[in-house]
């Protein structure tokens, strides 16, 4: 019987020629990353292994990138101990404020993730990692702790949904309508431990960003992962970040699934998730009005530089709406300095925007633009559950990069195309 | 009998030909300040006033700076209730995230301050408007409250000290050097309720940024103001920024002080005040081998253009030490813009150092770069009490920005020269 990408890749990390769903295995890991939300808790729990060593000092990745620059004393405490922790242990991909990013932008560019590897990390938004065609997902601080102690990590072998994309997307539509549709067809729970391959012509057409955002936002689905298949597009990336050669899984032509999904990307409308659920939502058509007071545009879901490109494109030129603050959250320095050498940067100032350091930022309800009580965010990050920004009162609505930026500028939830024309 | 240049304003201000110090008196307020932190308190205490209205609604400026973008949900809070406020009021100077900036660079920056003017903010650094020959002092929330309904303040004439400047500066000193080195001098009460006021043919040589800053910690050594004469830089600037024609008062030359101190502006070493007063100053020669954790360069008092530039020259082609967080907050939106256009970010991000959205950020332990317990900062802002950027354990040296800048290089509190002579 055929595997899946996923089943293939847990199989090659568990030394067995094949595994099927539903199994449990013990696999060795590539990549085991914290943050300094959830690494303190791993490391607190690391000190109960007996040799207190790491597995692999090249294999473990600390990123205090949540609420740092330390926004309180007891963040400014966390990140005291991750940075006490890698000091001590030698631990060589610790990433500083000033040389930071948001982890699940981060680790691709530093070229730390490989196609076909089996990463780990102590977030839920790990399995951003599968638009590259790595088995990657989030677990808790406990599994962190003993992935950094023995290198192993035990799973269940998720069932796969195959996701066959056809067709291309049309203008100011992108990867996070793509994903938004789906969660908003099959539900939060719609890929419960589930593996959400993607596969079909339609691939080709999406950029690395696109992908990095559908893979971002499998876990809104309850999946345990998003995974692209690896195509010339993910090669061109993986040789200009990461030094090791891509292992390349393909699913069989026979592999199984729990069902198939027919997405034609050109019939995708840009789409928003109103609250307080991902999976509630309704084309830009549907919308109604929406007022907004502040306007998001950044995150691991949507920092990277197309997303930056396509808020600039609507942004341009024009004003963002006198109530409206817009905050612009690149993901990572690098991606920070070429958003500012191409001149995005002057843009979003001139626009009325402020620009931040990479942080995750208010997407948790961190910092760097917490919402006070009635107050409407439309933000390009992942989660709009209740009080997520800020208040239990206020209220984030979820969308692309180009639908923020066109709702930054009228006040209230627009379309790009409508701003365009106007 | 001579006034100084204080007693004149103040006089202007009451209608009255003449004042002297210890003289009770109610003015005419020509611009009533207050920020995130203090308005809040403010508009309570106004509500209890009869009509209800604002005196004049040109004169009111609202800046939310302190927590903002908002770290969390007590400051969105906070945020909501100036806002409110201000649409309310119709104030027209209130300035939102993306249009806003450090409430004492901002507003100089946006023309708000006119030579001659008298002032008064609930913020202690309202004094930093001394710097273009205006009266511009701190004041509770109450009085804010009573400046808004009433248009007026009450003061108690100070008594002025006259600082005799000559000289110029060395390479590596700028203002904060000058003021650090007087308030070494004098102490933290060294001015208690009194006008520093500077004169004598050293001033002509001191940049406007150099200048605010000078005035800014005049309420580090306990004063009421600190005030220049006007000359052509005054002049410049104001042209480059004020519609209203400077008005401009001179210190009689028979005005009475109870000191004059000569400072030669060439004797002056580059300064730091080490933990926890403005006033324990050692010359950069004394200061002995100090490992540093964080480096902050920004604030009200050094987060002006030639600031940055000071602090660029010494990191341009250099990185920080791998243990320094380094976090640049440039004070307005139009100082971010200028900085960036100057090439001046690109210096510091190569270096490794973040760069944020104009706030007052860690100064007052608000967000943006808290320090944990052990913790030591050197920071180019204006305060280094117990406590002052984060955990009670923490240390704060206060530093100009080539200090900062250099002290970043190396990860030891370091002279500037000494950076670049390597």
């Amino acid at each position: 019987m055929g595997m899946t990408m996923t089943e293939k890749i847990l199989a090659a990390h568990c030394g067995q020629t094949s595994v099927k769903a539903g199994q449990l295995i013990m696999a060795d890991v590539d990549m085991v990353l914290g943050n300094d939300i959830t690494a303190p808790v791993a490391i607190g729990e690391f000190g109960k292994f007996g040799a207190g060593t790491i597995f692999d000092k090249k294999k473990v990745a600390l990123v205090p990138d949540h609420f740092t620059p330390a926004k309180d004393i007891k963040a400014a405490l966390q990140c005291q101990c991750l940075r006490n922790f890698a000091m001590e242990h030698d631990i060589e991909n610790y990433f500083e404020v000033g040389r930071v990013g948001i982890e699940h932008a981060l680790l691709p560019e530093q070229g730390l993730v490989n196609a076909g590897d089996l990463i780990i990390g102590a977030d839920s938004h790990t399995c951003t990692y599968g638009a590259l065609g790595a088995f990657s997902t989030g677990v808790g601080s406990t599994d962190m702790a003993c992935g950094m102690a023995t290198g192993k990590a035990w799973f269940k072998v998720p069932q796969s949904i195959k996701f066959n994309l056809t067709g291309t997307l049309g203008k100011y539509v992108c990867g996070k309508d793509v994903i938004l549709h789906i969660i908003g067809m099959i539900g939060v729970d719609g890929a419960l431990y589930g593996s959400m391959e993607y596969s079909g012509p339609g691939v080709a057409s999406l950029s690395i960003d696109d992908r990095f955002t559908m893979a971002n936002m499998a876990i809104e689905a309850g999946a345990k992962n998003g995974i692209f298949p690896v195509d010339e597009v993910t090669l061109a990336y993986l040789a200009a970040h990461c030094k090791r050669s891509p292992v390349i899984y393909e699913a069989d032509s026979d592999a199984q699934y729990t069902r198939v999904i027919d997405i034609d990307l050109s019939s995708i409308r840009p789409t928003v998730a109103f609250p307080h659920l991902p999976s509630n939502t309704r084309t830009i058509d549907e919308t109604g009005t929406v007022k907004v007071d502040q306007v998001v545009i950044g995150s691991c879901t949507n920092g990277h530089i197309s997303d930056l490109r396509q808020a600039a494109e609507i942004l341009k030129g024009r004003k963002v709406a006198p109530w409206v603050r817009t905050i612009i959250l690149p993901a990572t320095q690098e991606i920070w300095l070429q958003a500012m050498e191409e001149g995005l940067f002057r843009i979003f100032v001139d626009a009325g925007a402020a620009v931040s350091t990479p942080t995750c930022g208010p997407c948790l309800g961190g910092h760097m633009g917490i919402l006070a009580a009635g107050e409407r965010a439309v933000a390009t990050t992942n989660r709009n559950f209740v009080g997520r920004m800020g208040h239990v009162k206020s209220e984030v609505y979820l969308a692309s990069p180009a639908v923020a930026a066109a709702s930054a500028i009228t006040g209230y939830i627009t379309d790009p195309a409508k701003v365009q024309e106007a």
